[in-house]
């Protein structure tokens, strides 16, 4: 394996990660634990799955780790880039649907592929408030900012737009929730963009969990408990219907629980739902209509 | 347009049917009522989307009709048999989810589209019970079975193994329910085939409607519905990652809300979740992982 040093350093680094994010929130949480789910891949690799629900803070989340490789699976073959009969894949990618409606939920993901003379790394963070504090996503969007820039000036508002455009749902005419970064197959120095994911990476816990914790004691009842199940329910359309990290998992035969375990615990579909005009709720089908600049 | 006509009966076909179930369905509910959105395609034609929620019977369920006409959207032109730059389709489909999970979610659809000088009809009916009563499903099969040979002896045995192909989860071995039938394209005389699928859709009410009536009544508790939240999730999995109608519909433009009526009120996902060995609730899965013959 060509890259086999820099897939070492990747599974270093997302294992370094799962460890430290899953203690944060843990820590924040108060009452919830992460269950640990280790899994081999029958082509070769495996992952570590470590999954709360039911927590204090968090209703249900997922922080996961994998390094696959081996022969690359017929369906992967034309779409990824790179020749080569063999492939390796290292990435975390989590997950968290606060339990509170006012805390906003959030997903993170690093991850390195490798074929042939290939490598190439990705990643993005993306924040998907129930109701819109502006604060919070310029607060979020700031920190994402710091981690790109320190790494490659000018990059931030390029993976901001590529965030913006990737969480699309055409069919709603909506983003998922109010962005961050998304990037992918940069192209440069590889042992570079490593730090930058690890800087990407380690900027995640100082994005989401001041947020977390300055909205998660507010008071809510049903209305805003219905709308969050009800945004929820987007949350789905989005990774079923257009996440092609999703969509690519499952088709290759990816873990099927590790991948799924991005949809929210409780969710509801309503036909024609419009929240009220002037109200809080529609205050955010504006912000996530319509992208607008944060950090 | 060349099968002008035939597309006029199918409309009227159609609009009948979907008359009569919604009346009948009222009936059996004697709660819930349908509401009625009338709504217009901007490339040309419409449809009537008749929805209730929370019913006794039915929590969530549409019986929706479209006729939509009009040059072929670029998306479609590919996938879309036949030549020729205009087209006609014309449908009914209804999905109801019941309160109950003791009585099964249910689906039916009707269809024809026309392109040049083909015109095709297509159509099917299955049932996604959430616990397993074999006579239910034996019913269910039967009355298909019915309206099929009627019209084409040995077409139930081929179309219900082609529903059992269609509804078909792969990354999670499942099957959406215990099946029915699946037909298209059949490449006969248009105005037999009408016939056919005039049998098909008036079958409907007395494959459903008796299930219902014979298990609505059935106490249940916490367990029974959480169970069958979590396999309404399966249902949501399948619709948005296979369900060709449902993808390609919001891909060339439908109307959103009407398309993803199908979607179940309340959904749960958990963690990879098990039943425990012995149960109902593993007898369910058993047979949903091995389709069986039922009529």
């Amino acid at each position: 394996m060509e890259h086999a040093r820099l897939v070492d350093a990747m599974e270093a680094l997302v294992l370094d990660l799962q460890g430290a994010i899953v203690a944060a929130i843990e820590a924040a949480d108060g009452a919830g634990r992460f269950a640990r789910d280790a899994w081999q891949r029958p082509g070769g690799g495996g992952g570590v799955t470590r999954v709360l629900a039911g927590g204090a803070l968090v209703e249900k989340g997922g922080v996961n780790v994998s390094r696959v490789h081996g022969p690359v699976p017929p369906r992967m073959a034309a779409r990824l880039p790179g020749d080569g009969d063999t492939f390796a894949a290292v990435g975390l990618s989590l997950v968290l649907h606060p339990r509170s409606p006012w805390v906003p939920t959030t997903h993170m993901n690093v991850r390195l592929l490798a074929r042939g003379a290939k490598a190439w790394f990705g990643g993005g963070a993306d924040l998907t408030p129930y109701y819109l504090f502006e604060e919070d996503a310029a607060w979020f969007h700031g920190e994402l900012r710091g981690a790109c820039e320190r790494h490659r000036p000018g990059s931030y508002a390029e993976w901001k737009r590529t965030c913006d455009s990737y969480f699309f749902l055409p069919h709603r005419g909506e983003h998922r929730g109010v962005g961050g970064i998304f990037f992918e197959d940069l192209g440069g120095d590889p042992w570079k963009e490593l730090s930058l994911v690890e800087d990407v990476g380690r900027s995640f816990l100082r994005a989401w969990l001041p947020i977390a914790e300055r909205r998660r004691a507010l008071a809510w009842g049903d209305r805003e408990r219905e709308w969050q199940e009800i945004r929820r329910g987007r949350y789905v359309e989005f990774n079923l219907l257009h996440d092609r990290g999703t969509v690519f998992g499952l088709e290759t035969g990816g873990r099927t629980e590790s991948i799924l375990m991005s949809l929210p615990p409780r969710v509801q579909w309503r036909y024609d739902h419009h929240p009220e005009p002037g109200s809080e709720e529609e205050r955010l089908l504006q912000v996530i209509r319509t992208p607008r600049d944060w950090a």
